[in-house]
């Protein structure tokens, strides 16, 4: 039990989930948890700026440790936890190499992800463009390419049911992208166009710390169809 | 000696210099490294994208992994060769916890610098907006401001001459973050309105790590003054 720590989050917001899906990999149950609104604004409340001076989601503490970027967290957690759980990082040189590399370039995917999905929400009514939207698209488009065959690589070489990131075993690449790629099929990105993402993700939602932290707002609300044509 | 690594760098760019701070400190001097020029495109070039497939430096390689994520590949460096030069995250779990959430901060700060900094190249020219420069400058100074805080916390707790993000050592949040607050210098951040980050950045830029992989192209040309309202 996890009482000494504590998670303030968001239903569906990336960094939010990875920070879940991790404490569920370390055995990390039972923590002190609560579920703000963005809608509401309540990611700027005191509560949270006392935590997190950019009024930002994620806000967690492990004791009196501020971990409140989720990569930061995801890392903390594997450290301070090694034998309790899944190992989230690799021994091998080879897969530890593969696992920081696609871990980070998740920040490009989640970045440009971004750009699509809340650009009306991110750009001032006035300084919209339907250049930069196209634009964003297909920076979006280029970078799903980029992962789909990643993926493809990845499958091809093995033999495994479900294919991980970085290789043969579930580590913190998977904590860190798949949130973002289920985002992108929450979005309405085409299964049939990309196979592997889909396969990845159609995988990875039935792992037990997945389903654990499913955001509970996508259960309740359907989906959006913005990137059905990327 | 580092035969077995290969660097392809840009002057002045965080995220390789990151890099080739991380392979000073881990004594890993020697590796082949090639220095490659933004204006003229190389990044661009077959030799990166071979590499680097986003066509952006820095493309790193230790034998056959390839790490050209700054992040990845100064948690990879630090995960392979622990035992060697600085060890740069700390062991006990509070200086842990400060370096993983510093070193994960910057990611803001590099993001909303480079809003600033880079608007003109980023922006094409029919999208640009005086309210949006307006806004990014606003959003730099409030991050600039709160790491000012931070360290102004930090000093204000110890009897040391030079302050470090995550504690009494030099770790992989120095590693992280030195390179971007130097860039602020660089475009002219006043040194006199922030007072505790040009005392951290005058203290570390003498580090011998530091001194060895300074940006070529700054000691050839000035700053500009871009920043010295803010």
């Amino acid at each position: 039990m996890a009482k000494d720590m504590t998670l303030l989050w968001g239903s569906g917001s990336p960094p939010c989930w990875r920070v879940m899906i991790a404490l569920e990999e370390k055995n990390l149950q039972g923590y002190n948890q609560k579920l703000l609104s963005f809608e509401k604004g309540e990611h700027k409340s005191q509560e949270v700026m006392c935590m997190n001076p950019r009024g930002q989601l994620p806000a967690f503490k492990h004791g009196d440790n501020v971990l409140n970027e989720s990569y930061a967290a995801c890392m903390y957690l594997e450290s301070q936890f090694k034998s309790q759980g899944t190992k989230l990082i690799p021994d091998c040189p080879k897969g530890q190499a593969m696992m920081y590399q696609r871990m980070f370039e998740a920040f490009a995917l989640t970045d440009k992800m971004a750009s699509v999905i809340y650009y009306n929400y991110k750009v001032p009514e006035g300084e919209r463009h339907d250049s930069a939207v196209k634009r964003n698209r297909e920076t979006l488009k280029a970078e799903a390419q980029l992962w789909e065959g990643y993926l493809q690589k990845i499958c091809a070489s093995g033999q495994e049911s479900c294919c991980f990131l970085a290789g043969k075993c579930f580590t913190l690449a998977d904590v860190a992208v798949f949130p973002s790629i289920a985002y992108l099929f929450r979005f309405g990105l085409s299964e049939e166009r990309y196979p592997k993402l889909a396969a990845y993700y159609n995988c990875l939602k039935e792992r037990p710390s997945i389903k654990a932290s499913w955001p509970p707002t996508w259960l309740e609300t359907p989906g959006q169809d913005l990137l059905k044509d990327l």
